[in-house]
């Protein structure tokens, strides 16, 4: 039981201004009759009431005139989710022990969880009841397939039940997903462009980036607004068929937005949080059909066949639990995926393959076409085996732009993307032909010059493997949105050469 | 490469008087120009230069007037790590990313890690470098025995040189450790006085609690200064033959003081961190001989002979590798032992041991004889079989006793531990015998009055197991230096009442 507010004075509210992320701080004067009367330490969790909305905040002791002993001060995210205003009156108290944490105890120690104890951690979450080295311990307890398919099974479910679910009424609503870890890559949007255009409903909600410099939503973002509420997702939808928003505004699995913060600071996301995480979205969105792509590459997320079907094989048992039509399609990930990398970089890309420029990337073109075409396929919307032809044609027709220019236009316009002022070439330093590409690294100097945070930042990639280079041709252009991060992503390149493998000697001259 | 801080204008430091505990915190406005031309965001790991030292601070950003544009705000934690001053030039910079990151999620996922890469991982810790996140991915990712023997001797071995060694030039230099999980039990600073009082050399420093109620640190600090300098403990040695000290202050192994705060938030310790974490202490104290007391129950920290045999085989794999003398005790884990449990009380029993006092608990003072006698029989300091008999024979003769005095005003004079003043006592409900002690459920209540940061809260347990009772007899007392956590433990007593198993009937009446 914890405390009933009445045994206590209640603190006047202070907003203080400060910025500390997802996670709630609570700051009271060291020297506070509160701190000496209830035990309250530095880091000590405490539950703040008022007006009937709670929360569970860090606390932050202060020994300076910043507060008055009377007065609590919070932290932006704790002010915001108790919709506090000046000198509002809180009460503090300790909050109840965290019971979920031994069951994550448990899966430390390799217990097998239950259905029940899978709930309660997750809704423990979502109640903002765990601090980050919590959520920390929990993603590394599930690291390295520690979960079964029977726990992924009820994790996923368990995320479902704690947060909305929209119901489309209708028989088919089609998904995709793509596991990553392949920079660019973002056939997404041309995909819903495509199949829309096809008369499919496509709901489509996306993540931002979590371990990767850009994720569909930060793409989109740098094009329309992604972030709808769910009436006007609804109205979207209902208007042109699908959408391209993003996932964290609809409350889809809020686990999972809490789990992801803290996934990207440690730059972890196993398997089986993976499967919960996309398919808990994809069930909350209400999709009945989802087609998963997994790109294989020696530095793609998913390095062998084996690995990926493994992969395949658990989402499909996992998605068969919860009544949901799965297909898995795997493509080649030996390399990016158009040339940006980066929000803006990889909008770019998005536009030149839907308005049939002459230099839009192919590989991008006809990847989208690849996955497009698999989905017309899987829903019986194409002739059987002729999902692809169909797909090539509303591309082709500019059937799929339109599509595309009236969903922005009805998720509050088309934007255009914002371009970087600062650059950094790199170019062949001989004659040569391009080995491989790392796509680990591309991925980390990406992040370096500031994507996803920064839209404008990234890489622009000039070759592809195969490709045969002169001296000093550009071979990629690192671009950053400020002076401090471009050099930052330059002096990781300058250290990180790997990044092409280029041939040893000059090529061949071309006759 | 990170950058020089000359390309930066240097900011002005201000100390903001907020507690962050151990994670440095620094506080920029978000408006200020470093924040645009660096992209720095909140939470962003910022490299922190002043006058030759430096720091890597979790940045917060403030969007209120708290701060000028040119000034850096700082944590107490930040500012005493930098020994800054008013307005010092501070200047700016992003840090290098952490390589050994990557070996922590290799250990994620399952991969042995060799000698280089737990040193490289220890060193990024001691040098601040992690994150709470970090720390907490790390320790998980150790748990359930993921660690070899060649791993945690790897590890100990980084631990021990990333901090001071001291070396006494002796052949003999003994120490002792109980893998803990049993409340009270406190016999370290009665084996200390018995063994010094025989002539033996015993450095002893001690932890203080990672998950229990007190460590011998806390209780030894209600009772004289424990925060030596590295010179005043050898002074202590030097004139006493030993020392009962906390390991914190003399630098001893500096990553575990970082890994316990963390462990303790997290209520997790794994098997090889805790090997790690012990000999590392051991080993930079200068001990050459070890005696690890192992109390094996249902509700201690080992439940089973069969953990405490495999627990036993890793201490001594570690220790022979290590080149260190190490002997295993295997002691009754079934209830606490002693009375008290918390910081304070404890401190009563000890004292009680002692001055050989009538009401002194038996339990505590056969417990301290027997692991002194073992420990005299192990280095020959007693003919073969005969420490028992040579520690009784010192501890009843007042000799123990004499030392402990003796050591405790060498360490800055003998205090009296302080007293609670709330107090609640549970009563046996109807006459009855007591079945059994939930050692795990005793802890947690003891933690939640207020122990070990509240030196005289905790618990007094007035009965043993088989103990008969009669009606409205006290069983235990929580004590509490507060209304509110004293409530807070009321509370959870009352929601679990198999914190002590009583017998269903009155037992008979007593002829």
């Amino acid at each position: 039981m914890s405390f009933t507010p009445e045994k206590m004075a209640p603190l006047k509210a202070c907003r203080l201004g400060i910025d500390t992320h997802h996670e709630p701080t609570l700051y009271l004067r060291a020297d506070s009759p509160i701190c000496r009367s209830e035990g309250f330490e530095s880091l000590s969790r405490i539950l703040v009431n008022c007006q009937g909305r709670h929360i569970i905040a860090s606390l932050n002791m202060v020994s300076s005139d910043l507060l008055e002993p009377d007065q609590a001060g919070f932290s932006e995210s704790a002010w915001q989710r108790l919709e506090l205003h000046a000198n509002a009156e809180v009460w503090l108290s300790h909050p109840r022990p965290v019971q979920s944490l031994s069951y994550v105890r448990a899966k430390v120690y390799g217990h097998e969880l239950d259905a029940l104890q899978l709930q309660s951690i997750v809704n423990d979450i979502v109640e903002g009841r765990y601090a980050d080295v919590h959520l920390a311990a929990f993603i590394t307890a599930c690291g390295d397939d520690a979960l079964s398919d029977s726990e992924i099974t009820a994790l996923t479910d368990a995320m479902v039940k704690a947060g909305s679910r929209i119901d489309w009424g209708l028989e088919q609503v089609i998904d995709k997903h793509c596991v990553g870890g392949l920079p660019g890559n973002r056939t997404t949007p041309i995909v819903v462009s495509i199949l829309t255009a096809c008369g499919l409903t496509v709901p489509k909600t996306s993540s931002r980036a979590i371990t990767s410099p850009a994720g569909t939503a930060d793409t989109m973002e740098t094009l329309t607004d992604v972030s709808l509420t769910l009436e006007q997702m609804r109205r979207v939808v209902r208007d042109q068929g699908g959408c391209l928003a993003w996932g964290g505004s609809v409350r889809l699995s809020p686990a999972d937005d809490l789990l992801i913060q803290v996934e990207r600071a440690l730059d972890i996301d196993s398997e089986g949080q993976l499967i919960a995480s996309v398919l808990s979205k994809k069930l909350a969105a209400g999709a009945t059909h989802v087609l998963i792509d997994i790109p294989v590459g020696p530095s793609a997320k998913v390095r062998s066949q084996a690995a990926a079907d493994r992969l395949a094989r658990s989402f499909k048992v996992v998605a068969s639990n919860l009544g949901l039509e799965l297909d898995v399609l795997m493509t080649d990930g030996s390399q990016p995926v158009g040339r940006g990398i980066g929000p803006a970089l990889e909008a770019r890309d998005i536009l030149a393959v839907l308005k049939n420029k002459p230099d839009a990337p192919t590989d991008l073109r006809e990847r989208a076409i690849l996955i497009a075409g698999a989905m017309l396929d899987m829903v019986g919307a194409a002739e059987s085996g002729q999902g692809q032809a169909r797909a090539r044609e509303v591309l082709d027709s500019g059937a799929a732009w339109d599509k595309f220019h009236a969903i922005c236009d009805a998720q509050g316009g088309l934007r255009v993307p914002p371009v970087a002022p600062y650059r950094y070439a790199l170019v062949a330093p001989h004659a040569c032909t391009v080995m491989g590409v790392d796509n680990r690294q591309l991925a980390k100097i990406a992040k370096l010059a500031g994507a996803p945070a920064d839209p404008a930042a990234g890489i622009e990639l000039h070759v592809k493997i195969g490709d045969r280079v002169e001296q000093y041709q550009p071979l990629l252009t690192i671009h950053a949105e400020n002076a401090g991060e471009l050099n930052y992503a330059v002096d990781y390149l300058t250290d990180h050469k790997l990044v092409l493998t280029l041939s040893d000697e000059a090529c061949e001259t071309t006759p």
